[in-house]
């Protein structure tokens, strides 16, 4: 049997971590190892400064869990390499409350977990559901877990890869098919509402929308239209373009650009 | 003068930003917004559940500076957003305390500050010295800072791509000059070291080196060769050869997999 690590950043009490779990029961044999708490929008955060702890979490299904005192990454982490006896032959995470998708990628606690675990070197795919409700259903998105994660085992993913699967929140019957997609291109049209506390203090709650910018055919756009999407996503964060536009800089010199230091210091 | 905002990881009272600060202050009106405390190995975390404060912070050379109770990319998006009157023309971040290269490009909270800065379509520039001592000197850091600030200003960068920069902490004229380089490969050989604490529950600290992968060439590489090393960043993750790759695993259907879902539920 293939051991199977389930992770999240929802927490190791929310619904979707649980149907995750539940639905990897059929595949392999399942560690839950997630954050004793909520933890959106962390991103790749690593818990360095502060020591780490891990409570035995009690299931019904007989899988082993473990709630971690820290991010996704963490979690991740702690099991691969201390609370498992041996590595995973997979890590899932999920199945997340909300989409991830286009520029939400880089803040995705969620994806940061399968990011650790592919940093690992272990094949890794992000859950989510295009679903904030608090009942929100996650019998689909399971299943599409339970299919897509035998087929990872089975032919694995490149190193350094992992896959971000996306799953609209709508009736099973009314979803449309499944894309591989790109991720999209995005902003934040954000802004900080700013209020007065009884004490008379400033202070700022971050509210926005994602303005999406195409293409068509992207994670994004495709989910917003019915299709589960399927993203292989990198880290390989060097943009070899601007790398070679630079040369024009004229940038690289022998010892230290002392001539404009000493311009711009003005000596 | 162009408005330049001054951001990091470290927090508000580090030596780093303080130099940093220090050297844009010939080449624009500096504005300072920081996290008010110490947030290494944030990744790209925001801050969504919590309200943000901002308090002014007393500085001595005239900068206007906030202390925010939050992660980087929060100080920079709240800068950016709400305290600034005008948006920044550039965002400059650190001196970050110690290198952040290859692979430790998606934990570091100083990269993130830039990122958010560029996320925001603005020219952002990340700085890390590489060293972790306390009495660390930033002065030629600062000049490399007070060289390339302008440039940058006068140039711009591509939409979606920072610069980040590392400079040895070596004397200033055995520094052997700067070189454009691509993020390196590496992973983290790390562990964790498990401990009792005095009512006999366990806890972990993380500890771990960062093994080098190559290319010679890489960022990380040339740093510890002692050379000032510039990489051009992008968030472009999706993997094209994956995304091609995996067309031959026929993911893509009409509707629900239902057949498969049947199947592996043993329907």
């Amino acid at each position: 049997m293939p051991r199977i690590l389930v992770s999240n950043d929802d927490g190791i009490d929310a619904p979707g971590i649980d149907a995750l779990a539940r639905a990897m029961a059929g595949v392999g044999t399942v560690t839950v190892a997630a954050p004793d708490r909520q933890q959106s929008a962390v991103g790749h955060a690593l818990t360095v400064a502060l020591p780490l702890r891990a409570v035995q979490h009690a299931r019904n299904d007989g899988a082993t869990a473990w709630a971690v005192s820290g991010t996704p990454a963490d979690a991740v982490k702690l099991a691969v390499k201390t609370l498992m006896p041996e590595a995973p032959d997979l890590v899932v995470s999920g199945i997340n409350h909300g989409r991830n998708a286009a520029i939400s990628l880089i803040y995705s606690g969620t994806v940061s977990a399968a990011t650790e675990g592919t940093l690992l070197g272990i094949p890794s795919i992000a859950f989510s559901l295009d679903s904030f409700a608090l009942d929100a259903d996650f019998t689909a998105a399971a299943r599409v877990a339970r299919w897509l994660a035998p087929l990872v085992l089975q032919r694995g993913l490149p190193r350094g890869v992992l896959l971000n699967v996306n799953i609209p929140a709508i009736p099973a019957e009314e979803i449309r098919g499944v894309r591989l997609a790109p991720q999209g291109h995005s902003y934040w049209d954000d802004t900080y509402d700013s209020r007065t506390d009884p004490m008379g203090r400033t202070y700022y709650w971050l509210t926005g929308r994602n303005v999406l910018l195409g293409p068509e055919d992207a994670d994004e756009e495709m989910l917003t239209r019915g299709y589960i999407t399927i993203t292989p996503v990198h880290y390989r964060l060097t943009d070899d373009e601007t790398l070679r536009a630079l040369e024009s800089w004229k940038l690289q010199s022998e010892g230290m650009p002392d001539a404009e230091a000493r311009r711009v210091n003005g000596g």
